[in-house]
């Protein structure tokens, strides 16, 4: 491995200085017996000792000068307790001597302007000519091993390559922001085995924002995170990382599932804005190949619309007669002669102003052929700037040399036509930027419990919630019945209580005259249930209307992320069906209203047949005030919960909010 | 082309003989003027002229004893309805001379044990040793070419190779029945752009099964087929050719998405048994690739299970002490260098009774170490014998004789873990085989409309239904009503209204008292928003008592295909979230347990907090029978729905029958 890296040394543009006390010489170097003993100043040392050996190689570091230590060695924090100690210790000698670190447990780092190869891994030395404009950046060397592996089968070079192993100093993140200065960088591609704060991740967001650097992501850990324990019923839908996928969304970067999406998006990013929606013009050589995109479209969310009428007019003249002028545009193997006509048919689907992107399928079709197609496919690209895709069904080896010109332009080629529509899917921007936030001054919620408390925060927001009052003698149950209509509800209030109708503590429809007998029985019965409860009364309620039933949720602020506000269908429907959308807090009324749209149970809101429309603006108020607050209130709030939130024909009404403070 | 297809049949064991009259030598080989002046017989004529000539040369055939023509020609069916007549011209001047046809508009064959290349596809060229046991049929010769290229790529070749065409004669389905008994096949891949009719892919299924052939289908055209008109509610939530998938299921074929799935899947049935059930266990030399498998699994329908004490005790000494001895197994990278190590980690995996399949994760890791590690990884599935797949993360060329090593074993290597995990999920069987048929003289369907012989057929059926009684004179409503309770259901009764409630003709919790008001206010309602539509009078109906709510549907018999039927989640959730499950009928009552267990609202049924645990042996049973129903009635059932079939704690009840014959 050691020689492995001094190899990869080779073309580095400045001095390289190999340290070992038992060789005089290796690989045709002179080779030092220490750091001390050096020529000249070093600023990188690369440092593969054993674990153990590593903090007096530290030590030494100090005299050369160095700036950085790649610490190639494991045996640290991945190890257990001791290692963690002994990472934590190197890490301070370090920071004492001015040094930052890169690993421990780390496969070092490629940064092809300098031609620096600091690595050991054979990934690196697979041919890959050309600088990609991609810098690759993962704790992981296996994984950023196998991205360079299939960066060389793209026939692609990334332009930077970081493996951060331990990241005991220097993280994904802040490397990153670092390559947000480099000129030749143009999308950071980042493998993230756990997830950094919320502040850091940020702050990367805002600065590759600021120097137009894109970023897409692949997270892995999701099984292994787990879910948090939630008191509040939406805590189980929303998947662990939600904030994070939330937040690295609405920057604008990309977040991916697989590995060879994580080069065939970068790829991608290096040349094309995001298509701006879900339609795709599909140019294709064989019917059957067209007849799957259009099959598969749907599954990823994409559509293929019919073209206008002088879209086709302008293709009909391109195209035989037992070819398609239709989307998808069999062109048919006679044009495929013709890169020129090729290329019209792509110009003249990429113009059409129903299309976003447009994705090539190619089949039987190699070499020089291949090479003509593909340099007409980039010309329709370039001219039209529309994002293009080419999935090229076809031996690897017979359109090598055409599928690495299409993706030095930024056109990403792919072997399945479910990967390139996946890969336009990915493309589109996903994240809507948050609301201003308004601060109202609240009372904080660590102050608030019980049901009563979610009422007052409820009238702070100016939520409609069912009017009632608390009666601490059963006696008094009916005369405040009497004053809410016929009916009423009756809920038992009790700070040990979690789950009143487990209890018997809640009573529907009870009639008002009969209130306080009602309410009686039902002391009783919550007393012969839950003996240990201390019960604080009975709330009397007047009976909501019937609507559309909402759960409206919110994860507080946490490590860093803000406030994930989700909102789902009623009752059974968001636990069985999982229909849940999240947004981070806060959101605006539009926003609000863009969530519900995305909802399956949403046409039960809009009206149809047999359901009237619901007052949607109302309930988007409600969610975008209780997203305002989520924001005001910050870390401050663990959980709140809005179940159900009634959607009326006019107005909603929130039937019971539970929150939560840290 | 002509030229191509001549170089393609240099291998070819018999004799070939270039037809042409403006030569006197093509390729080296002495040319003949005509097919009657050939020097010997000529079982398989390849032809290759314009559509207009091709039946002088069908006549001609006859002279030289063909028994098959392969009419490469294009400007047949494929061109609209002068080609047709054509097409079919040629295809009855075929059968009177009793020669069977292939094509036209094909691209020919390919059978590798007797040396035919009678293709002109390019890709028929790429070197591809080995026979791999595998055919494909398909009648696209474009998808097929890139099914060689990719074959290719993987180092395989095919053992036989069809392209169809238009199917005027030979079809996707004879042709693949009729290598059914050829021992050197062992996997059928299909590519099929339209559904065979129902009994002829029975019959080539029923085939494969008895002469131990594996079947895999691409098929595509979803989009294009678009949804079947349907009266009833259920019909829009069957996709089309559910049928087809179903019975394609039942069988034990392999239903696929994509073409890279079709040879993987192909490649995989060559070797394995499908896995029993959904848990895997992960071998990987990097812990975030196995992380990612973990992280994905649940995405495709399978798990990592916890490993049993005796398998960590097993891998404990296998496994160095940074690595994981839990599922997923990392082995570190210090192992990988002992492909024996490594292969008795993947021999214990394997051998743990809670892993039903093997995924084998690999990164960087290329030439010899890798030969040597995919031997160890072929051995260790030989001897444990279930499914064993590799998810290579690497350069293709880097790994090329390694995968290949494994592919000829069976053991698929893509390259993405979620190509591996979506691999493994589609080997699982799915089918159910069907119950077999009762038959018990129930009276047609054809000869029943409205909601009084719907019930008549539940009568038949021994399904409860609500009691009723339809009144022609709303005066005898309230009699009728004061038998049936204190509440009654009053429904408009006219064979011109689909939807009752559209038009004010459902009064739900009438009193009993005051019915007769009640169905005289109902038919002015009615006459007043429908005008024209004839009225049988009113149902009166008592009220059923509520439970879960579910709907219950069958798709008739239809081009051969069995009558499916489909139960979902009844009210808004079948329609907004698509909860159903569809199986082919008949079901037994086991089986219609099983549909509803596969329902995502089946914690209602089964009982959960809040509610009741209800009576699914009853609904099962309603389930059943109906499904007994369809398949008594065969092709003369169009559609039948009960919505809702309301499912108590004690018994169901069928709320409604709509059924409609051919």
């Amino acid at each position: 491995m050691a020689r492995r890296l001094l190899d990869g040394l080779a073309e580095f543009s400045g001095p390289v200085y190999p340290v070992n006390p038992n060789h005089r010489e290796i690989g045709g170097r002179p080779c030092y017996p220490s750091l001390s003993e050096l020529p000249g100043p070093a600023e990188l040392v690369l440092v593969m000792v054993p674990a153990q050996r590593v903090p007096s190689v530290v030590a030494e570091a100090r005299c050369c000068g160095a700036a950085w230590l790649v610490l190639f060695s494991s045996g640290f924090a991945e190890t257990g307790a001791g290692g963690r100690r002994l990472q934590e210790d190197v890490l301070a000698a370090a920071r004492r001597n001015g040094m930052r670190v890169l690993g421990p447990n780390c496969q070092g780092l490629i940064y092809r302007p300098t031609g620096l190869r600091a690595t050991f891994t054979a990934a690196a030395e697979l041919p890959a000519p050309g600088d990609s404009g991609i810098a690759y950046l993962g704790q992981s060397g296996a994984i950023g091993g196998s991205l360079l592996g299939m960066a060389a089968d793209r026939g692609l070079g990334l332009t930077a390559w970081l493996s951060l192993g331990n990241q005991a100093d220097l993280t994904v993140a802040e490397a990153a922001g670092q390559l947000c200065t480099d000129p030749r960088i143009e999308v950071l591609a980042c493998y993230l085995e756990e997830l950094p704060p919320g502040s850091e991740w940020q702050e990367l967001t805002t600065r590759a924002a600021a120097h137009g650097k894109r970023i897409v992501v692949l997270r892995s850990g999701r099984s292994r995170a787990g879910q948090r324990a939630a008191a509040a019923h939406t805590g189980a839908l929303v998947r662990s990382g939600t904030a994070f996928d939330l937040l690295t969304r609405e920057s604008g970067a990309v977040l991916v599932e697989d590995l060879d999406e994580l080069l065939d998006t970068a790829v991608a990013l290096t040349r094309c804005s995001c298509p701006p929606g879900a339609r795709i013009g599909v140019v294709t050589s064989s019917g059957g190949a067209g007849s799957l995109a259009a099959d598969q479209a749907g599954d990823h969310g994409m559509r293929v619309p019919e073209f206008d009428a002088e879209t086709r007019a302008a293709l009909q003249p391109l195209i035989p007669p037992f070819g398609s002028t239709a989307n998808p545009v069999d062109v048919t193997a006679q044009v495929i002669d013709d890169s020129a006509q090729f290329g019209a048919v792509c110009r003249t689907v990429a113009d059409c102003p129903s299309v976003d992107a447009v994705l090539v399928v190619l089949t039987t079709l190699g070499g020089r052929t291949a090479t003509r197609i593909a340099e007409s496919v980039r010309q329709a690209a370039e001219r039209s700037g529309k994002p293009v895709v080419v999935a090229w069904l076809y031996s690897h080896d017979e359109i090598r040399a055409a599928s690495q010109l299409l993706r030095r332009s930024g056109i990403s080629v792919v072997p399945t036509v479910s990967a390139a529509l996946r890969l336009l899917a990915r493309l589109r921007p996903h994240g809507q930027r948050r609301a201003r936030p308004l601060v109202r001054g609240l009372r904080p919620p660590g102050t608030m419990t019980g049901e009563a408390a979610g009422a007052h925060l409820l009238d702070q927001l100016g939520i409609s919630r069912p009017r009632g009052q608390l009666v601490t003698d059963p006696e008094q149950a009916t005369a405040v019945a009497e004053e809410l209509g016929d009916q009423v509800v009756l809920k038992v209030q009790s700070p040990d209580i979690a789950h009143k109708s487990d209890v018997g503590g809640v009573l529907l429809g009870v009639p008002s005259g009969t209130a306080s007998a009602a309410a009686h029985r039902m002391l009783e019965e919550v007393a012969r249930t839950a003996p240990h409860a201390r019960v604080d009364g009975v709330l009397v309620q007047e009976v909501v209307p019937p609507g559309v039933e909402l759960l409206v949720g919110v994860q507080g602020s946490d490590n860093g992320y803000p406030p994930v506000i989700t909102v789902g269908a009623g009752g059974v429907a968001a636990e069985l069906h999982r229909d849940v959308t999240s947004a981070l807090a806060p959101v605006s009324t539009g926003q609000a209203v863009a969530l519900l749209r995305g909802l399956r149970c949403w046409p039960l809101l809009a009206g149809s047949r047999n359901h009237p429309e619901c007052d949607v603006r109302s309930a988007a108020r409600a969610i975008s005030s209780i997203s305002h607050a989520a924001a005001e209130f910050g870390e401050r709030l663990a959980e709140l919960e809005i179940n159900p939130l009634i959607v009326h024909r006019c107005g909603a009404t929130a039937a019971d909010l539970v929150v939560s403070g840290r």
